[in-house]
């Protein structure tokens, strides 16, 4: 007894401590902290392996679903973490990484991290945040004014209102998109006469008091998939998240969208939502929003823009053009921890409308009263930490002309990657960059000929080859560890079909022209593996084939 | 032009010094880097500024809406996150700061947070995580065991499986709620014959395919206000978020919750799920989980149990069996950022059936393919940042006895504070703590005494004035900034009605006995106050009067 009061005297002790006691600075995790301090590419470059080990001898380190009964050292902690999980973790920073929309982080950004976390203010409330809830309704003010222009009385009077905010500050896109669709929702079903709104009745309800059988939201088939979760979630169902095909250039059809809406119309289902995508994740092309924005007005729709990934082409004179009409938007979507450099976590949506976040508002007997400036009174999430700060230190010592620098530098470097692609031979350009995200695929020319005049039946057959092909290029080339550029199945209109595309994102300013070289070589050296070779060259004979019949006959 | 062109090309270089240049040790950001690892509360304690000034005035220096066109430095805008945000936060961490959720964090989080924001992973997908994915996985089944206590070959089979996951990671217990609820919708509304599901078809259809008028969520009036949010994002309205009354030791009443069960039937509207509590946001109580269970089993519906506050319970032998139950839950929430001491935007979500989540399955062509072992396909969220390690570390590090250690603290410490409470005499107990959470409110012996006595009326006249009283005393005490205790409003059974209290928090292991006397003496002190003063005069006139008054004249 006397021998357990003891252990457990020194197991509190032992807890006090890890409160009270910092890491020493030689200890291991102290000195994990000065590695990344003085040198985050280097600590990262030392410490991620680069080969891959497979997902399930990874597996095998985190296999146990006990938890731990005793403490664990922080220093023998610390080894399995440098071991067993830095070591196979993803080297997103890498200038190489060029598949995903993660970039390197600005240095800044670590040590306010830690500021952020030592601080560990809670948003949802100002008795918990303070100072930090004027700092993040000032960014969304900011993030608004970039969008909407309104001018400084507007500002003046809406930024610290204490009744509302101009957007919601959210762990992410896709909460932004969903929060854009819910307040959509409930503004259409906004309380009126007898009815109390869907927020207090619910949509079977609301659609009865509207009089109409179904709710629709339409995006081009290049939607993010997030919005099928918000059609999920909101109730409306993802039959009704209805996606219209696209141009060439992946931009929203407006002809089969008006036809869309009509045919909607029709079968009594209200169009509740546009949403125009100013970026798409997959092609990075731009709807158009302007022509978007008139069918909205005319439909008498919420008109949303996801600009999760194109919105800070905003900051750039040059191109902020390509995002004409944005402005017209009643809501856009901004993700902060794309290219807004800040870490992952961080995603905002604004509206043009300062008052419409009271579709949603919500209060609580604790916290959030009424008249409070509470931010959580108008958020979709609760508890939430002050990533807000990251974005306004981006915003401040980045600034508009240091954004535009990172944006036009990504716009021109996806102009000349297009043009690598297009004059190497063995390469073929599948999706025109108008900002920094492009596809392509490995395609040689010779058999691009043959695909123009095969028939439906030869195309698909050599396609389906050539998806295999591509598949297996970017899973060796990841798994080698050098570069990575991911894939995705994409229609492309002159092949009347999907196929599969490798995709490169291009907003890393450490990648130069001479990595993205590297990564064609590189790729060129993958296809000449024999697995990959018996696929090209099974290619190769239908090609002759086709190319050795008359036409007449492939017909 | 040149000149541009030479801006331009310093502006640029500027830009790539900010990606690959480290903060120097003795910058401005350096030092308050270095001062963080050095002494984390030291530096809270000298940088943030205990008196408060009013948020109007901290609000001046977060006024301008415009984005700054140049870049600023970084050790002019520390100096200003210094002074104009550090200084006016709240100082969540302080042994005093006993109102909210947020206690002292373990030493270990900061460098642990720092190495997490230098990886910056992405956990939608393995491709920008690998490791981080295994390891997220591990803390879910981890948690899933603390709750459901399957065997070794359950978790063998299903930790990491490429079809399923034991629950899912979130920004917060809200999303952790919304995901359970949104499960427990889809899940009753599955794909049956030529019914395609709610997620495709949506909750009209849905609700006409099972034919019932209405879907319900019950819960006691003490649920968390995220179930609103919920209801009211799922479609089914607020309306059918019932609440149901509680007993006197704010648990859900069984006989209510029963006899409302029996009307919503007759109603011909469907029990979707029922809530339990496991440590209530305002009172810490815990509802009957055990017999909640029983009822759920009868009804045929989904049983979640929000333990966001109450669910690291389980690792205390000695409180426990305070949770009986809790097994029988289809779906737990957790709060990590509570009683797991990690960082701010840390919840998580386990099912008891590992194949329950399929109901809000979704892929997409560029990640989440079918077969992959991307949690994403799984999550309400997309992007997300690698937090599961903060809760591997504190699992690991603190262990399942030092966090038993930590409860049974809270629990300790907070029986000891509400006997202080009931031992003082100006204070009254308004609800007992079952776990570490209680509140009490400014009330004097005497006029409880003449509260049982008095009629409907002079009670609420005095419970009006009393209810001021303790407003003030709550925002005083905040302003002067030495200790915190937050306030609610909370029903007072045998006052048959609400009442003002004020809400104390007992997590941090730091919060000495001596803190929490000096808390009540700080109140004694503001009551002195003149405009306190005339409330109570108040007060004790309206006693005096009841008082003198016959008993058969007062009623």
């Amino acid at each position: 007894m006397m021998k357990n009061q003891e252990a457990a005297r020194a197991t509190l002790e032992n807890l006090y401590r890890i409160f009270t006691v910092p890491e020493a600075p030689d200890s291991t995790l102290g000195g994990i902290d000065q590695a990344i301090s003085n040198d985050v590419s280097g600590f990262l470059q030392t410490h991620i392996v680069a080969l891959e080990r497979s997902l399930e001898e990874i597996e095998a380190d985190f296999a146990s679903s006990l938890i731990p009964e005793e403490p664990t050292f922080v220093s023998e902690y610390t080894e399995f973490v440098k071991e067993k999980l830095v070591a196979q973790s993803v080297h997103t920073a890498a200038p190489g990484f060029i598949g995903h929309m993660t970039s390197a982080l600005p240095y800044f950004m670590l040590p306010l991290s830690r500021l952020m976390t030592a601080l560990n203010q809670n948003l949802v409330k100002v008795e918990t945040s303070k100072a930090f809830t004027p700092l993040e309704r000032q960014v969304l003010a900011m993030l608004h004014r970039l969008v909407y222009q309104a001018d400084d009385a507007f500002y003046q009077q809406w930024i610290h209102d204490s009744q509302h905010a101009l957007g919601a500050f959210c762990s992410g896109g896709t909460i932004a998109n969903v929060t854009a669709l819910w307040v959509a929702r409930n503004s259409l079903f906004a309380p009126s006469g007898s009815f109390r709104g869907i927020a207090e009745e619910g949509l079977a309800r609301a659609l009865k008091h509207l009089d109409c059988d179904g709710l629709a939201v339409l995006v081009s088939h290049r939607g993010h998939y997030s919005l099928g979760k918000a059609a999920d979630l909101l109730g409306l169902g993802r039959d009704n998240l209805v996606k219209v095909e696209t141009d060439t250039n992946n931009r929203i059809d407006m002809k089969q969208l008006k036809d869309v809406c009509r045919r909607l119309q029709d079968e009594n289902i209200r169009p509740m939502a546009l949403v125009g995508i100013a970026g798409t994740t997959e092609t990075g092309n731009v709807d158009p929003l302007d022509e978007m924005a008139d069918l909205a007005l005319e439909l008498g729709c919420h008109y949303h823009v996801d600009a999760a990934w194109g919105g800070p082409t905003l900051f750039s004179e040059r191109n902020r053009h390509l995002l004409e009409g944005i402005g017209r938007a009643d809501s856009v979507t901004f993700d902060a921890h794309k290219q807004l450099y800040a870490p992952m976590g961080a995603g905002m949506v604004v509206f043009k409308d300062p008052t419409a976040l009271s579709a949603i508002e919500h209060h609580a007997a604790y916290i959030l009263r009424h008249g409070s400036k509470d931010l959580g009174s108008h958020t979709l999430e609760g508890s939430r930490p002050g990533k807000a700060l990251l974005v306004h230190a981006g915003l401040s010592i980045i600034g508009r002309k240091g954004y535009e620098l990172l944006i036009d530098l990504g716009i021109k470097r996806a102009k000349s990657f297009a043009e690598m692609v297009r004059k190497h031979p063995s390469f073929e350009l599948t999706s025109t960059p108008e900002l920094n995200i492009l596809t392509y695929r490995y395609c040689p020319g010779s058999v691009r000929q043959t695909l123009i005049r095969a028939t439906d039946k030869q195309r698909a057959l050599i396609n389906v080859l050539l998806d295999q092909v591509n598949q297996m290029l970017q899973k060796d080339q990841r798994e080698a560890g050098k570069t990575f550029v991911s894939r995705t199945r994409l229609r492309v209109h002159k092949y009347r079909g999907q196929v599969t595309v490798l995709r490169v994102v291009l907003a890393n300013p450490l990648t130069t022209d001479e990595i993205l070289t590297s990564v064609l070589e590189e790729q060129c050296t993958i296809v000449l593996q024999q697995d990959i070779q018996v696929l090209l060259q099974q290619v190769e004979a239908l090609c002759t084939e086709i190319d050795t019949l008359p036409a007449a006959v492939c017909a």
